[in-house]
């Protein structure tokens, strides 16, 4: 009887790498876990889990012996941890391996955004730099002053990088951080004023609930631009798409949105918005790295070692 | 009597610049400047040059008393700088003003080769994320290994962002220079076979004709991906499409191609090409400085102050 259960969509190799592993029993959603009887649901110990489906005390629950959720990601405000914690079951996610990508993706959504990537590409590819001439000159990032909205790992990261591209970085974060010269905001309204391009990477949950409001984006002001890798909570998504439709913001670069991958159509009709399909992990290289370690966290739980990365 | 003749097409601002300053004459190309009588030839001394057509001895010839060629751009591989120099001409040219928007456009094609930019904002966009569920994984560009192929102005400051990548740097150049622990190579094939990212930062003209042969290409490997922002010339373009076409190379990320703007359609088929507009200085900020400085050099020539920016 399997001891391990699998909820989530996963590539073909983690199937493959968690079946070896561990035998596990496979269900699609956290919904599904009430269709199991008693007596599988008794016997599951550890799962590994992936999505954004809620997982909550409730369905918790319904596997009395869990002693493990391993979730694969960095961000796990699908599952209440506060219910696990109160049930004795620990959580790990995977950290650190996902960084670089996230952050390459920060800033290429940044250039993109500015530089009008897309649109200057369907302007060669209709044939239109022909027959119309240069593409429409856009704006540069070099030099700009750049906002990252919370300067945990992956915010650190992208710091690092546009600081390469001669961006004056500023940040906020709880307190200060030790940086080499960048300008520490105590809120992020004053971030928002000080700065052209806000970026935020923010972790998810109730406690970053539209932490990017209205005033922030209105503080940011028309020549603003607003790149979100965190999630879609992060930001007022209806006050993000007002300002942008009503050109009170110069564009945004997204990866995240709420109700993914059901996003508000409003966000199709906007030009000045490069939309990417939360795709922030999504290599080869790191989807793999990533799959390795919640079933690291699965086997040091089985064999009663410290978890590698514990978040309670 | 105009005593500057302006060639090529400008944006209305540096039109109206140019116009306010010299009172010139306007052409659209070096083929025009026939049709203007020899009274008009004879009282040009200077001549502010933008675009890619050739600009060659006979055209000069056509202006006996032609002192300055200003050009507006880095790359002057469209004027004969031997002919002007053998005629007493002298060239400017707008160089380092441009070398940031250059770079950060590099490294835009760059991320958006490996992480599938276009063809994932596509799948968002195109409600195929809700339908079909999550866009395919792509490619991990931090950590990866870049060759660098002419560690001019240009190419060092592509590097310099590339390193906050966290990628391993190696270079061509005609001599070793003094970095920060890249790897010099003194052949472009060498320097091939020991990365995976290849981008091109060679002037154009006659001595990069196909630098970046049907060889380097095949050192490069199908893991390899090859961004040009310098000129069409600098890569052997029909060894690059069939290595493309034969998946003998992963991908590219081109800004500038031969016969611009009318380019190989070859290239419209191939998905795993990002295709920009020759836009690589386009940004509202640089165009503004690359005039500045082709007028600046004009009134130095006037006033007879040392030239700001000369090539010969």
């Amino acid at each position: 009887m399997s001891a391990t259960l699998v909820i989530g969509r996963y590539s073909e190799a983690d199937r493959a790498a968690l079946a070896s592993a561990f035998d596990p029993l496979f269900l699609t959603s956290p919904a599904d876990i009430a269709g199991l009887d008693a007596g599988l649901r008794a016997g599951i110990t550890a799962l590994a889990f992936k999505g954004h489906a809620p997982l909550d005390g409730a369905a918790m629950d319904l596997l009395p012996n869990l002693g493990l959720i391993a979730n694969f990601g960095v961000g796990y405000d699908a599952i209440d941890v506060a219910a696990a914690s109160a049930r004795g079951i620990r959580v790990t996610n995977t950290p650190e391996v996902l960084n670089d990508d996230v952050a390459d993706l920060a800033v290429a959504l940044l250039l993109a955004q500015g530089r009008e990537l897309i649109a200057a590409s369907d302007w060669a590819r209709s044939g239109r730099w022909k027959s119309e001439g240069e593409y429409r000159l856009n704006r540069k990032v070099s030099g700009g002053r750049a906002g990252i909205v919370g300067l945990g790992r992956i915010g650190r990261e992208i710091a690092d990088r546009l600081a390469a591209f001669k961006m004056e970085i500023h940040y906020f974060a709880r307190s200060e951080k030790d940086t080499p010269g960048w300008t520490f905001h105590a809120d992020p309204v004053s971030l928002a004023r000080a700065v052209d391009f806000l970026i935020v990477a923010l972790v998810g949950g109730a406690e970053t609930e539209r932490f990017v409001s209205a005033e922030v984006i209105a503080a940011l002001g028309p020549r603003g631009v607003i790149v979100n890798i965190s999630r879609g909570t992060t930001v007022d998504e209806a006050a993000l798409l007002d300002a942008l439709e009503q050109g009170r913001l110069a564009g945004a670069g997204l990866d995240v949105f709420l109700n993914e991958p059901g996003i508000d159509p409003r966000f199709y009709a906007l030009s000045n918005v490069v939309i990417q399909p939360h795709q922030g992990s999504g290599t080869v290289e790191t989807r793999a790295a990533m799959g390795r370690l919640q079933r690291d966290n699965i086997d040091a739980f089985r064999a009663g070692r410290p978890l590698l990365t514990p978040v309670n």
